[in-house]
């Protein structure tokens, strides 16, 4: 049985388990303040983001890291714009309101946000008995799979900029995004164009670790004490240095997401090919294809994943998801499983 | 210039001045602890709601009545479902998500919630990724004027039941809702139907305050606590009671709220006659008639009242709201300007 | 029976009372916006204050001023210093917290803070593994009667200005502090102070009513967002504006304040002539004489009053409050009771 | 120079490394639901506690653990008491508070809480204008290196059952506490006579990790969704349950924990022997000996340590802290240099 549920159904890339392995027994400081690891990651996301000024956070996990970048942007009364599909939306557990702010999610086809949907959220939202819009959150790749282009950030951030509203990008996937073939974005860029985002690792390799990178210093200030308050400073914080540091050393980031895409490739042709159509045009590690219920059935013996929408009476889009770790092999025969059982 | 802007421009009943005069120099018991007056109209709201049981909290204001209530029936994780013109899902400054709690929103046309959509947002909510639904929000009188029949409030009623969803109802323009002409709904039919619901005086000739209904222990559980911790425990808690006893005492919560009613009959039937159509089918006391802008422009010069909505590229809905103080000759007058300016 | 419980046993003074009622018919604009009374009144205070520039806010009540002004200055990590006595400390069932932010209360034998007990809060907290202090809280007068001098609050203010904290002063009993006979304080000297306050309605004299006064901006960014969000935005607004604008009419404010004052000065010099000693050396309305337990019990059939704490074997600190509305006959009788009892 | 700063200075024992490689490319269920290794050990802790009927959640870190299991186990209105010492008094950024919570710090001067504590806050807490005492939360060891003895905890657990309490061990440290020779409490002690606790692996050899054991079904209700919510569902959350399987498989937990405490025991011998006396009466794995300010400056040349508090005008009580790592040279080089200084 074979799992395309998702991108971190393995464990780390065997470079960051010798990079942890080799410090195990060194004495650090702790809390993320070692220079050894956390000031070496730190160092090397900054010249990946051409942003000496930069501020380098390193968190566990994406919900946390989401919540707290919100929580320490937003003054009670404000409010985040997201696409209705965002995950602080929908599968965060309410995490953000937790934090006393309003998600204000807004329909979209394709899991993006456009400068025009911000802008009809502003034009409702005109006075004190109405939550102040403040953040726009975007998630790229999309929790449905699709991207943005330099060029749609670029608007998206001039619209943000005009608007006085801070510019979030969610990178749980990041490494997708910037590894697909229809990626025209850089670390850099995306660091020009936002006031803060995040660098996933735990969906690309590492253990676990989210690096959040804030460029807007009114966003940082005090930063610190929001990661602690929320319980999520690390007290062996070097182990999210030793991860990042190793991420970053001869774009191991980058070709871990890119094999991850390239074994989607090969899934994408290869369904194209058998005629299904897809729930969104995602060009990165997730895929939706529609399925027949009884195909879906079939499949689920010998391979697991998700279901993620009823389409018409008998069908159902799935979720497929390829990881650094996936076997070309296993794509293979997911493929030929399927021919097999529509002969 | 006459203000149709909302039906809380004026103060309150004489017969409710009166009765606060008459009590102004006695010493009472504070924070709506005498029974002299708060004891006297939980009484009558008890009788009126035909359950001695219930427990009745008075509160100065609606926005106060919805987050006091919800966070007082919710756990941390727990959300509320609503219609998505919902009072707490627009018009209150994230009051409820200040309190920690998702809003589930749902587009409804009318203003109402049916069965349908509460299944929908249970059926969307599986697992501990997502929050949990634990708790319906009505209005009655909805936002946009439309209301409840008995029929449908018992279909709600059936499926809150069913699924273990607390149902809540917010009258604050309870009166409005309860003498409108296509109503067949009581307050006693409200407290057999809901778990908690509220009684709006502010918006039916008290200077302020709301009755809190809880019907369900659950929700009751030292409620008085979370009334002090929000900042809503009135020092001088015998002013509420005055006047609910007040507006219990020989119908008069009825007669003010029928009189409102009575005005917008006759501006509806009004505007009906000269052609005008509606955002919305209300027999209450917000009228929604659609405008062309310059019929707007030169009403605006006479009669204040809201724009509701934009409606095509030359014409806005706008909002028309009678009250207990309206006299039938400003309504007249409306529609008399009204007609010579189309003449 | 006559209380001496608390100065908030009675409504209004006669003249609010009035002004009510000559205002009840007309129309007015909601949420604190109309310029005939809440405009007037902001008037007077400011210039009361000598601060043209003075944000003024008219809330309902005083947990409600303190939760809203608390959490409209903080952010997530920050916390407010206190006395231990602090009303926000100990009667607000938590409202600060429930804000998410942290209390620090400092150990006070006379409910007041000196600028030492603010140096030692700051010097225990010295990194982002502990809230950061950002806020000092104090009540004049105190929770126990006591109050600051001209001096006092002008060390404590300096000591707030280089450490980078705000001053807020709770000023739920404000009029008894400044009629006192041994106050040297003005409304303008506070305003020059300090970064907020407000002036208590509710215990002089008003119906209800705090007037929460702005001098630093940083505080009063979008204040009113939180205002609504919290609940607290009254839909009658103007209500309170004629309750502030009478009251600082041809001072009714300070007259009704010196009455209360008078009335606790004849309690006072009788009581000091029987040989009772007292909890604290309060000069203004708030009285704590310790009594033998036997006479309590006796003084209880024709007087209530609360019990305050327990000093020794067989005796208690009771409190003793007079109010605007209090008869010197009242007193008088207090007084002769007890004479006669202990004869 | 050697670091007896804290005890999270170096990795995890080898035998969590190499379990975490064994694991490491096959594909888990995520989110701690996986049977091999969160099954197991929940298993083998359930075994621990003697108590089938425990819940086991695997959490990140301590901070983590105490806000998550307040938050599940309190209404908002609910406070927690704790010892003034008490890490989520002093040391989480008001991390509790941030959840809405107040927390009630008694004065204690051996870390410890006492019935008679408990009591006194109880009976100062009588209605709805306070906070509602409803958790007693306590530390072993305590943050002062002190622990309970099986009798206190007994006594403790009583009162708290008595008055409708919930009884919460932070065992950040429990390991310290067990192994320690002063100790008679087992685990299956403390889930006899707690509601909540945690056995911390951060601080005992794991990389990071936490096991709350839930006894009371009361706070266990839905604990996912807030484990969820504020961010602390480990994606890959195998990781945690392998270290715990690890911990408690032949002793490892007790043997790394003896070690620390044993490294502890010859440095207080030799501090003792030297004629230094000590803040608390710490038998863990934490020494708070009093020091010269002269001794102090020439030992921090050669090791780092904390400085705990000022004692005197030329003292201060610093704080050693050994782990499972420590080598005895280590210890010995640091008492050598002590002796060596003093001469």
């Amino acid at each position: 049985m074979y799992s395309f549920t998702n991108d971190y159904s393995e464990g780390a890339h065997p470079h960051i388990l010798k990079a942890l392995m080799d410090a195990n027994l060194v004495q650090h400081t702790g809390y993320g303040m070692d220079e050894d690891h956390c000031g070496a990651a730190r160092a090397r996301i900054r010249r990946e983001a051409g942003r000496e000024d930069a501020q380098v956070h390193f968190l566990v996990g994406g919900t946390q890291a989401n919540l707290i970048v919100i929580a320490a942007a937003l003054r009670p009364w404000e409010a985040v714009i997201c696409a209705d599909t965002g995950h602080i939306n929908v599968h965060e557990t309410g995490a953000v309101e937790a934090t006393g702010h309003k998600v204000l999610a807004v329909p979209s086809p394709d899991g993006k946000l456009t400068p025009q949907m911000v802008r009809q959220v502003l034009e409702a939202h005109t006075d004190e008995h109405m939550v102040k819009p403040k953040m726009v959150y975007i998630s790229n790749t999309t929790e449905i799979g699709t991207q943005y282009t330099k060029a749609e950030l670029e608007e998206l951030s001039r619209v943000c900029r005009r608007n006085d509203l801070y510019l979030f990008l969610d990178g749980a996937r990041l490494g997708a995004a910037l590894t697909s073939s229809v990626n025209d974005l850089t670390i850099a860029d995306i660091a020009a164009l936002t006031d803060v985002f995040y660098i996933g690792g735990t969906k690309n390799g590492a253990l676990f670790g989210e690096a959040v990178v804030i460029l807007n210093p009114a966003i940082d200030r005090e930063f610190r004490f929001i990661i602690k308050q929320r319980g999520a400073m690390l007290a062996k914080g070097w182990l999210l240095g030793i991860q990042f540091e190793t991420l970053f050393k001869d774009g191991l980031f980058y070709e871990m997401a890119a094999h991850a895409n390239h074994m989607a490739d090969i899934l994408r042709k290869g369904l194209e090919e058998e005629g299904f159509s897809f729930l969104s045009q995602s060009m990165s590690n997730q895929l939706f294809p529609i399925f027949p219920d009884a195909l879906i059935d079939r499949l689920s013996q010998d391979f697991s994943f998700n279901i993620q929408e009823k389409i018409g009476d008998s069908s159902h889009a799935v979720r497929l998801v390829t990881s650094w770790a996936t076997p070309e092999e296993a794509v293979r025969s997911f493929l030929e499983t399927l021919r097999s059982l529509r002969r």
